[in-house]
């Protein structure tokens, strides 16, 4: 493994650490060769040298479960993944046209969308950051495309600012800038700050606002070309005769306040949404079915596990066969249980009470999104929006535009509504038609004139309503961390459980991925002991 | 042309109007319909009813010529193009494998990347409200993919900070927003504000502030969860039992001051460097491939333009094959120069003598790029930086990873020097080996191991040693603007000039096409009139 001749590259070190010992070493090792702060992640856990014979149970064909799968079978062992639905991915989903999506209550939606499109109703954008994901993906042959997360020519609302009226993000971004510059220049020239910074250094400061606020000479935000670079020109730079750019008007500073603007920018300052994310082409569930195919033949769809029992040196679970209603059980060694809790609370579990606990106390959160198919890409015809997002204080949020074929013609689907907290249960509440609706009315705000002429239809999902879930991911808080978590990690016997519920990267697809490689290589350890 | 049965679309309408009369209307009607902000461009312009048998020389086949000749020709004019070079694009171009690039002074590369990776020496990335390219890209068949201009996880180099160690984008930027916030913060709660602002709109402040910088409780930026969701963490949220995250420490301000952020903040605060932006897919030179299939038959290629005279009711121009040395002339009713004014001033024009001067009055920029082949993408395989830029203050400003085949394996380009002012002049005045080694040595500060140890080989084009522009692109100021700029773009007798000189969006690829419209769609007025 390690090469003779060049000597030991640092991933060479790191998979040679890997081999004889778990993820704590693996991440002491990555700090001391300097490269922890992106990821937990150091390469696939290369587990090896299973008893031959062992046989392992995983529950759920999620992104945590099949990967457990994968490198548990890679190990050696024999592995069996029992999954509710009758499809790889659980969230890891996209919707497309012909697709069939019922959800608790009984509304079925037929999907109609043109080929090629899709909803994602789950994860639909991959951080840079999200290095084991990443991996896998490239290891699994599914193909990633930029995912625009901001798009400075897209759209902000506030029903409390500019009377409704939709303002460019990069009006509002360049505004705020400029009016932060100017008001803290002028709070260093009113020797506000003489007593927390030395004159030099408040000097500099205030050469530096100019520049980056965009200020004039007299370190004001006013209307001119260097105001206009950023937020655009009342008459753009041209070519030719009529070339020459009028420069346009700063908004007013409490309209700017009124906007919120800075919430907006606050989302594309976090980690989890900095430039360069990622989607996989043709959809999110390609990285499902991506997975899927590695551990193709291992998978048994339309199981609905009851019980899960520790009884007599061994593993049972007992599901029922939701096609014919015939139940049944497996046995194995080991269980992997990736089943979310707001399903396996609800689960008849053999394990220590303090993992029933931990297992109970965890509530989930809901979302509702929407997609909406439009004839034609009139946002980039119209309003060179290319990607990104427009944002509104309205329920549905934001409306996305697609990342995907760009530049393309024909029909194509903008994410129409995003809910969370309140809104996300009042959408639930409504039948599936209502939201389409809903979010075509308040979407509205953005693209009046072509927002309903162009409509085809949509789909969507309220995350509360799925069979396979009844919620949209672990809620956390910091007292269940510090009563919970730990006990929910451990393995318990025989049993251990993974998802994205038992990580700190909680509701994002790394989460499962991480706490499947940590779940499997503590499993394998201790199967290596018994 | 105006659908009966749904009423007319706007498109419709700036196209009736388009066909009627000249740029000036179309403006005029683009901001009545309220769409003028992004864009001088309303749709290709329709030139019909040319005069049997009129014909139009153009000079120079860069995209402003090929567009002039392409809608001349489709207004009915018969239109020969004038090429210096042996291949169409001009500036517009990418060095490949194979490619051979002679500069002045003798110096010949023989490019040597493998096959599909690139160098492009001249224009690279597309914004989003160049709306004019993006429509041509389009309608003739230039695939555009994602161009990554800004990510958080590149790295910032100042040699006056942080002992020369480079640091993350992002860890600079939360940084700085974090303390301009609580600097502005501290100021409102100093009183320092009281003058310009009321007490609710200074405590609405406050508390935006607090949320846009990420500071804490006491409105203080500190290490904590908050601000390491921005500025990333010392051990990332992962997942498992190890899945709690270590907030990192924020640098002191003294040292974000040195390491001049802003700066780089402010680039990406730029109209023109503001997200969504384009490259096409194999490289910038797609666009010049794209255009001359459009005007196939049309280009002599190798014709080097001596003089051109307007006697005798008809354009002459004399051209030399710098092939065979032998000297012809070319006639026309009109002529459509598109020869940069380095070079156009050094040929014998027959125009008017205010239009002589303006011809001699504008400087050309230099600037100096070198591509840099690496036997792989270290960068995104060991630090996940994909696309973007890495900026310094030395003399090469910056390295850009490339944005195409993100995740693939094999040898890639990295822009690895993009020269502005002296340091341009300097690094033409090395050798085209001098300039990589350079680029080399200066880039490795980024990334010290793998720098060196992966380089494969380079490619460089410095402008001012260009035989067909002498320099980069025009540099005006505003009294060359007020003396020259009306006199450049006006018809004179049989003779208009077009290309990014003639226009305020100088050194932009939208710029040469934008005047060049504004160019024949005058002429061809003033050729009806005739």
């Amino acid at each position: 493994m390690i090469s003779s001749f060049e000597g030991p590259t640092r991933r060479d070190v790191l998979r040679a650490i890997g081999m004889m010992a778990g993820t704590a070493v693996l991440y002491q090792a990555m700090e001391v060769l300097g490269h922890a702060k992106e990821t937990q992640f150091a390469g696939p856990p290369n587990l090896q040298g299973a008893r031959p014979g062992t046989r392992v149970v995983v529950l759920g064909a999620g992104l945590a479960g099949m990967l457990a799968a994968y490198e548990l079978a890679k190990a050696g062992y024999e592995v069996q993944i029992l999954e509710y639905n009758n499809r790889p991915g659980g969230r890891n989903w996209s919707l497309y046209g012909g697709d069939t999506y019922t959800e608790l209550g009984g509304a079925t939606q037929k999907v109609g969308f043109a080929p090629g499109n899709y909803l994602n109703p789950g994860p639909w954008r991959i951080p840079y950051h999200h290095r084991a994901l990443l991996h896998y993906c490239k290891a699994f042959g599914v193909a990633l495309e930029p995912f625009i997360q901001m798009d400075q020519q897209a759209l902000v609302h506030s029903s409390k600012a500019f009377g409704g009226k939709p303002m460019r993000y990069r009006e509002l971004h360049a505004d705020w800038d400029g009016n932060v510059a100017e008001l803290l220049s002028k709070a260093i020239d009113n020797r506000a700050l003489d007593s927390v910074m030395t004159k030099e250094d408040a000097d500099r400061l205030r050469l530096a606002l100019r520049e980056w606020g965009a200020l004039d000479q007299n370190f004001k935000y006013t209307k001119n070309y260097r105001s206009s670079r950023r937020r655009g020109f009342d008459r753009p730079q041209g070519g030719g005769v009529l070339g020459e750019p009028i420069p346009s008007e700063p908004h007013a500073f409490k309209d700017i306040l009124d906007s919120g603007i800075w919430r907006v920018v606050s989302q594309h300052m976090s980690i989890d949404h900095q430039h360069a994310m990622f989607q996989p082409v043709g959809g999110m569930g390609m990285i499902g079915r991506g997975f899927a195919k590695q551990v193709e033949g291992k998978i048994k769809y339309n199981q609905k596990v009851t019980a899960i029992s520790q009884q007599g040196g061994k593993v049972t679970v007992t599901h029922t066969d939701t096609g014919s209603g015939v139940t049944g059980t497996t046995e194995a060694d080991y269980c992997v249980c990736t089943i979310p809790l707001s399903v396996l609370s609800q689960i008849d579990v053999d394990c220590n009470p303090a993992l029933d606990a931990a297992i109970k106390a965890v509530p989930y959160s809901n979302s509702v999104k929407v997609g909406l198919e439009f004839k034609r890409r009139f946002w980039e015809e119209e309003e060179a929006i290319y990607g990104g997002i427009s944002f509104t204080d309205r329920e549905i949020s934001m409306i996305s535009y697609p990342s995907g074929k760009l530049h393309s013609d024909g029909p194509a689907v903008i994410l129409g509504a995003y809910t969370f907290g309140p809104a996300s249960y009042k959408f639930a509440g409504m039948t599936p038609e209502e939201r389409i609706q809903r979010a075509l009315e308040q979407g509205s705000v953005f693209h009046p004139g072509r927002y309903k002429e162009e409509f085809i239809g949509g789909a969507t999902v309220a995350w509360s309503r799925s069979p396979f879930t009844l919620g949209c991911c672990a809620m956390w808080n910091e007292e269940t961390r510090k009563e919970h978590y730990q006990t929910l990690c451990a393995v318990d016997n025989r049993l251990v459980l993974a998802g994205e519920h038992a990580s700190y990267v909680g509701c994002w697809m790394e989460g499962a991925i991480l706490s499947s490689l940590d779940a499997i290589t503590r499993l394998h350890k201790r199967a290596l002991e018994a």
